[in-house]
């Protein structure tokens, strides 16, 4: 077994430490938070990390009226003139908490007086000593070059604060439910590789979500760029529907990520759009209904909240591209011309 | 001549009328932001609007120390869960002024009581109405679907707003100097069409560019896109180097937008390591030494300031645009499967 597949079998057991080891430390956080509650919140992060900020601008919107910017960090090195920090919560996510970029947007926040966190997997690393605050991913050492189980813990981390922040019983016994239905997806998507039809040989696709699960598309485009070299571009539903969608030519692969909830009914109704011109269709989603339409159904359990959606609905995406990688006859472990820490300054 | 030739060839009139005509109402748009300073902007936008936002973000995070948001609409229609806006200021950027999210959003910001400011073609428009505050782009009428000279105008209308907030006579000075600069760049781009190349019948290709032209990026991979039916994608040199480089084989097409500056030498560097990999570069560029290693290139005339880049460089791109759509014996004006105004809800 790779090193990728044993990592992303490992994730409902993360998510179980984070809810047992991790809640405490979050609710400590949030509790220096609310102590002066900021406007806004900016958030620094790269690749994976980046994705896991994408979900959070929804949910700190959506459960905790907080919006959120995604931080520019060429500002803070390259042109070397950072914004205003006051009154925001500057967050950092960071897998290695190694990336000087991400670094020196902590300790610009930091600098200017504003609430530092750092969200990272290596409590020790530079970006949780510039950071006043740290939430760790409890993940364990991650060695596959593609970040799996630290970006579900990231997401996680993220919700548990969510609900810490908002004081929230009823989407804490949510939680709860989630490191099980990551296991069943693990399960119900165990062995991709002998139906990948159309997309086995696939080298240009795109992935398609929105809402909560816009972050998703852009997780899943990335794992399967790094780990099959596949040029896989994410799009919002929306923003697909008014161009690209022009570029569909029957066979064209694309990756629906199409989990219930305020979402689905236009994710449903582009998958018609897109089955009308003959693509090549994966989609994730615990609808049967839509499920039945696909060439490769990427099936999710149900009842997950949609807020909660995105921890699941990577996970096929995930193995999907470990799937891709094994028929292709790549090392899923150590991608072609990729390192695990991006140190951009 | 099409629609669009002609269009992109208004652009130098277009910012002089901004320069004598915008300047006074942007002063006075100005002056009301400042009666009650924001800590930070919130902006929503789609498509070549939502690139003109990511030029803001580098613009008032480097000259007035204002952090930028960019708006997730879904949260005010889709999921009804806007988070609060206190303390900001919301901006619109649409050309047409009738997509309904975006003009949900500006709702939503004047019913918190925040500042909400409306960049539109239309000041009739339900977005001018729906704002307290609305600056044209006095860009006349724009016919082509993909839009051009509403992008540069758009781009002029957020530097004016930055110099006006900020005081600054030194950046006023750089801003009057630029429709003279653009004009010199659409003369020193007129013929394309013979120069192609490697570029005639890419079907895939990527665009690159960093800091204040990571949108000029994005608006040439869109114009690409809209017009020559190219899947054109759009990245940073940071993120590029770290995955997507690792595709790049003998003949792959891409863009570099490298205009001189602080986002200079990692573009310079990247174009090494894309001549190693013999990649096809095309590369918008002021600087002759990186000219000279383009197979097609596509000058920019000097001494523009960075922070004012992005409204000479897109201009190749969009010239590109037309002359590829033109050798491919496509409609520039009415691209395929595409409408003018988007109705996203």
């Amino acid at each position: 077994m790779s090193i990728l597949a044993g990592e992303i079998a490992e994730q409902p057991a993360v998510l179980e430490r984070l809810l047992d080891e991790g809640y405490p430390l979050v609710a400590e956080v949030a509790g220096r938070i609310q102590a002066a509650p900021p406007r806004y919140v900016v958030i620094a992060a790269r690749g994976s990390s980046d994705n896991a900020a994408r979900y959070a601008q929804y949910l700190f919107g959506a459960y905790n009226r907080l919006p959120v910017a995604l931080a520019t960090p060429s500002l803070f090195t390259l042109y070397r003139r950072p914004p205003s920090l006051a009154g925001s919560l500057v967050l950092a996510i960071s897998q290695s908490g190694r990336s000087p970029d991400i670094v020196a947007v902590i300790a610009e926040g930091r600098r200017q007086g504003a609430l530092t966190l750092a969200v990272t997997n290596d409590p020790a690393s530079p970006l949780a000593q510039a950071a006043e605050l740290v939430l760790p991913l409890l993940a364990g050492e991650e060695r596959a070059v593609a970040a799996t189980k630290t970006y579900t813990a990231q997401l996680f981390v993220l919700a548990l604060l969510s609900v810490a922040l908002a004081g929230d019983r009823t989407r804490l016994s949510q939680l709860a439910e989630v490191p099980a239905a990551l296991r069943r997806t693990l399960e119900r998507n165990r062995d991709l590789a002998p139906q990948l039809g159309p997309f086995r040989d696939a080298r240009l696709l795109a992935v398609i979500g929105r809402g909560f699960n816009y972050a998703t598309a852009f997780e899943v485009a990335l794992k399967l760029q790094e780990t099959c070299l596949v040029l896989a571009q994410p799009y919002s539903s929306a923003d697909f529907r008014h161009g690209p969608i022009a570029l569909v030519e029957p066979g064209f692969p694309v990756v629906l990520i199409a989990p219930s909830g305020a979402a689905f009914p236009d994710l449903a109704a582009l998958t018609e759009d897109l089955a009308a011109r003959k693509a090549a269709l994966a989609i994730v989603s615990d609808a049967p209904t839509l499920l039945a339409r696909a060439d490769l159904p990427l099936p999710l359990p149900p009842a997950v909240p949609e807020w909660l959606s995105p921890l699941v609905a990577v996970v096929p995406g995930q193995l999907l591209a470990l799937a891709l990688a094994w028929v292709r006859g790549l090392d899923p472990d150590r991608p072609r011309g990729l390192t695990k820490v991006t140190r951009t300054v």
